[in-house]
């Protein structure tokens, strides 16, 4: 928020500061966020919140409780340490790191010591420990599927990591550019430390990698000596009864995949606990083998210390009152997207009928982003536009890209909205784009 | 934890990595808590965790009640408001803002614009994204108050940013050599961006600056146009009836100090809740004059996205139950402290007296931390040797230092034991020291 205008005296500008903070992807949450502050009454396809109807306060309480009496019940800690547990600095990697790691075996039959696992602020700061990892310096770059979260190029920034786009295309990743852009970044004398992406129903695009392209991506992965940052935040809500196709991680046999999770989706966001899972087998200077995992600890250590043992406790209880089962977990979550993205998608080809109109959209198989392209640029002007004469928030998908180009395409969310405020979202945006339309008829031929 | 001595297949060394992460001050802090997981029966007069007696797990669960109904009650929220207050992403600067303003209002006489509050996974948080914003470049350089807590050195490293020494003193800071340090680094083409010291009971030094030299520090980071980056953890502990001495931040009349705040020792390190204070006004590229809170909000977004909100609501209920007053809410830690620090000093008088004893320590007027001085150097050896040997725990002031030098010195800390233990820990303490002066006058002169 800016300070009152009268405050003509000032101390510093920006050009003093880290430059990552005139950078579009820093601005980029903030831009977005204030568009949907300034129109509070807009309906919002915009945002990627959870689905907010199953939130119970009660259970917070229950969460703590739960996880309380398996300190004692189940580990014998005494008061005192159950205590020291819940009230004291922590162990830097984390004090539920044993129940994600069954959480991730019963899941998604990925078998990990709990030892690779470092409980994080959010999976933000698994992305940023990781990454500060990764970069020794100015010839390290990190490669991402495009388009890209854009908190991944925002942690980039700040570690002055250059992040080389990748091909995402309708597979979720173009595994033919993904290898020109290793050998490409070499031969310019840069060192790609890894590559990002979302192999499951990817935040902004929708897509999803298939199984065949997971095993063939290791395989390259494992040919260019690459390292594989998988972030999986969408992973447990597939459309319907689809089967879920297994992670990269549980895929992986020779460690090249760092595997990066989240709770923000599946329990709840206000926790602000996510995990790495960093088995990878580091020398050290002194010769001893460790695990990555030890060394993101470390730096975490100067980043935070330790995640909020408070906030872990809920975590835990919600995975201890299911068994460890996410899936368990969020049954009537699944089912409320899946009702949700159904919804969204017929009501797409009720308003724009394939033959008598140029939008088009992806049908992901789950997750809860729809990309929908128009026969025009979106920016920012028309976000502006389309809240204040229309009531209707969304994300321009040039967010999403480094370039900062013009995308013909916006991001639609499913998740955080009713079946009516989905319809009523996509009347207004069918107004929208038929008032765009001819807008650019009346002014000439659509490029 | 190193992995098992089976693994001979290594994936990377840390040579591969950021080199912060074979830097001492990254790997001191899991050393120390390496040593005191090895010895777990030793007397710990190492561990600056606050005082364990009045942890309430009923509490954690009446402050989050307190500050659900503050939402409702006070602020106005509807059920749903205070749901997603709770559990979905929130305000990057906090939700407890309004509450930390007030505390600091009522406890330190600062007036603060909420604001400028930006509240963070601890203080050492603070740290970083003040450290990340104000490092633009290889240029920079940051000054700190020797011996300098660990975390902020750490946290240095991880952004590549030089730390320069500046003579503490018993005066808790050398004026003198802090102009000299500034002008030594501008005549080597540098730009001292801030120095950064604790001027209430300091970590590790146990010392504090006068309210004249305060005064004194203000005007000169005036005339040097220097920012403080003032860190106060200790600051409500001050022994006995002593009056506390008003901060940097609130005699700062020009916005020259930079203020990091801490509830780890006032309320409970486990939510891992601190805050910045900056109200510095920045210019931005377009024109436009902000906070520099929200510079710094912008590159929290990319570390940890907003603090946990259940981490802050324990936080904000506390603050609530006692009106906004943490010295209100702390009478029986500051005399637990009171009390141990006057144990301890008294203990240390008892068993080694001024004329037939070569150990000196300085009497702090509050806080957690004593510093003996002994004649020998004291390094992380005579650790081990105190540990296995004695069943004692301290921290050597090598640590604190960046030279890596040895130092004659090590700290005492009074704050998570019983006098009992104190006790016991300077009975060991006197037969270590014994020893070492027994063996270096059976090897030679002491040098």
């Amino acid at each position: 928020m800016a300070a009152p205008a009268d405050l003509t005296v000032v101390d510093l500008s920006t050009a003093d500061l880290h430059p990552a903070v005139d950078d579009p992807a820093l601005n980029s949450m903030n831009f977005l966020n204030e568009v949907a502050q300034h129109y509070p009454d807009a309906v919002s396809l915009a945002a990627g919140r959870p689905y907010e109807e199953f939130f119970d306060v009660a259970a917070l309480h229950r969460y703590l409780d739960t996880f309380r009496r398996h300190l004692a019940d189940d580990l014998g800690l005494t008061p005192a340490q159950v205590h020291r547990t819940l009230f004291q600095y922590g162990r830097t990697k984390g004090v539920v790191h044993h129940l994600v790691a069954r959480n991730l075996a019963v899941d998604e039959g990925i078998g990990v010591d709990p030892e690779a696992i470092v409980v994080t602020v959010g999976c933000q700061e698994a992305m940023f420990l990781v990454l500060r990892a990764l970069r020794t310096g100015p010839g390290d770059v990190l490669l991402a599927v495009a388009p890209t979260y854009v908190g991944l190029t925002g942690a980039a920034r700040l570690l002055d990591l250059p992040v080389r786009p990748v091909a995402g295309g309708p597979a979720g990743v173009d595994l033919a550019d993904l290898r020109a852009q290793v050998r490409r970044a070499r031969a310019d004398g840069l060192r790609p430390r890894a590559c990002y992406l979302m192999p499951d129903f990817a935040n902004p695009s929708g897509t999803s990698v298939g199984l065949a392209d997971r095993r063939r991506l290791l395989a390259l992965a494992e040919a260019e000596d690459l390292l594989l940052l998988e972030d999986n935040p969408y992973g447990l809500f597939p459309a319907g009864d689809a089967e879920r196709v297994p992670t990269l991680k549980a895929l992986d046999t020779g460690r090249r995949v760092v595997y990066l999770g989240s709770f923000a989706k599946t329990v709840l966001p206000g926790a602000r606990v996510g995990y790495v899972v960093a088995d990878q087998r580091v020398a050290g200077a002194d010769g001893t083998v460790g695990l990555l995992a030890d060394q993101l600890a470390k730096i975490k250590s100067m980043v935070t210390v330790n995640t909020s043992a408070i906030a872990q406790a809920v975590i835990g209880g919600a995975l201890l009152e299911h068994g460890c089962s996410l899936v368990a977990a969020t049954v009537r979550e699944r089912a409320a997207y899946t009702r949700n993205l159904r919804h969204l998608v017929a009501g797409l080809a009720r308003r724009f009928p394939a033959d008598a109109s140029p939008v088009r959209w992806n049908v992901p198989a789950g997750g809860f982003f729809v990309v929908v392209t128009v026969p025009f640029p979106v920016d920012d002007a028309l976000l502006h536009r389309s809240a204040r004469e229309y009531g209707l928030l969304w994300t321009p998908m040039a967010h999403f890209y480094d370039a900062g180009a013009p995308v013909d395409a916006l991001r639609l969310s499913v998740s955080a909205v009713t079946p009516a405020e989905i319809d009523l979202g996509l009347d207004r945006l069918a107004a929208l784009v038929a008032d765009e339309l001819a807008r650019r008829c009346a002014s000439g031929p659509v490029a």
